[in-house]
């Protein structure tokens, strides 16, 4: 049996998503913390060992004798997932569940998990001119990427198919908290009750 | 027998990775173009029909009277190569795979083939002044991008396993072009031979 530990940040939407995963499962997950505000994940103990791409988080799978380390959140869910229902069988609705995770990383993520880091960790008044320079691109690009979401939740429960997958954890994890970088979610009512199934699913854990 | 179109625009690599995995896969692909530049994929038509998110590639899948879109270029490329060898079947395997496929969509893309985008299609003197102000951040986080993926090739022949998966068909789209957006590949020689071990693979297709 294979034992796992997440190398995380607690305040990262992106470590959380790996942990709602394996509550969800029913599946025991340790943690070691580090505080990417303080270069925790930059140094080259961190950087020879764990993800040379310096960050977090990273699921650290340990077999007997081996210890085997997969970065990027998504993929630590897909491991974790894998032969459970979070996953569907059917070869375009496991497609059509990455699409959504790949639109996560790419659409939503930089925009929305950008802002709220900016805006409720580091603060407006410490951001470089540069930074400034990207908020309202990234406003916009985080509130197309929310009425993308909303306009699909208006038809579907789900990202995928009938029931909770790997899409919507991925989704979930920064559009639960989206209002922490500025986004009003009361624009969205169709996310807000997805959120709400969300929370509901047996099995849940809040983020920290 | 589904029968596969590609809405895409040959100048794309995102569009090249499906194009290069069903070339490789022996897989009949019609092609639908659109010119980004002109605004083709952002039509009412096209948002309403193809892709709600405006962007190139999809993937239409057509079986019997059904036709689906798939969206997002890694989505694709797993559809297409399901079941083939170009996905490991082996748990640790497959979810690293699609470690590097977020990566590619996370730290690379937005970076190398942005600044290619920007360099070679638009002009620099087209730029806005925000985009301007970006240029030296991506060209910094490109070559980091490009310098993980030189350490990793330097111990391994391909990203994952002992052949050519997803994950370096993902990578080598915009990997080969590169030196359109000013990476200079002098600096990655193990890079170089990786990209000269995937254009000799049985079946490769040029990009356009």
């Amino acid at each position: 049996m294979a034992e796992f530990t997440l190398h995380e940040d607690p305040r990262s939407g992106n470590c959380y998503k790996i942990k709602l995963t394996a509550a969800l499962l029913g599946l025991p997950l340790g943690v070691q913390q580090y505080d990417i505000m303080k270069g925790e994940t930059r140094t080259p103990e961190f950087l020879a060992k764990v993800n040379g791409n310096g960050r977090i988080p990273v699921l650290q799978i340990a077999d007997g004798d081996t210890a085997r380390f997969l970065p990027e959140s998504n993929a630590a869910c897909w491991y974790l997932a894998s032969g459970s229902p979070l996953i569907p069988q059917d070869r375009f609705a496991q497609a059509d569940m990455l699409r959504w995770m790949f639109f996560e990383q790419y659409n939503h993520e930089p925009n929305v998990a950008t802002l709220r880091f900016w805006l409720h960790f580091v603060g407006e008044a410490n951001l470089s001119e540069q930074q400034k320079a990207q908020m309202m691109a990234k406003r916009i690009a985080g509130c197309e990427a929310l009425k993308l979401m909303d306009r699909h939740l208006e038809a579907h429960d789900w990202f995928v198919g009938e029931g909770a997958t790997l899409a919507d954890i991925a989704l979930y994890a920064y559009t639960h908290v989206a209002e922490e970088g500025g986004f009003g979610l009361a624009d969205y009512p169709a996310i807000q009750r997805w959120i709400a199934r969300v929370a509901g699913l047996p099995g849940y854990a809040p983020m920290a």
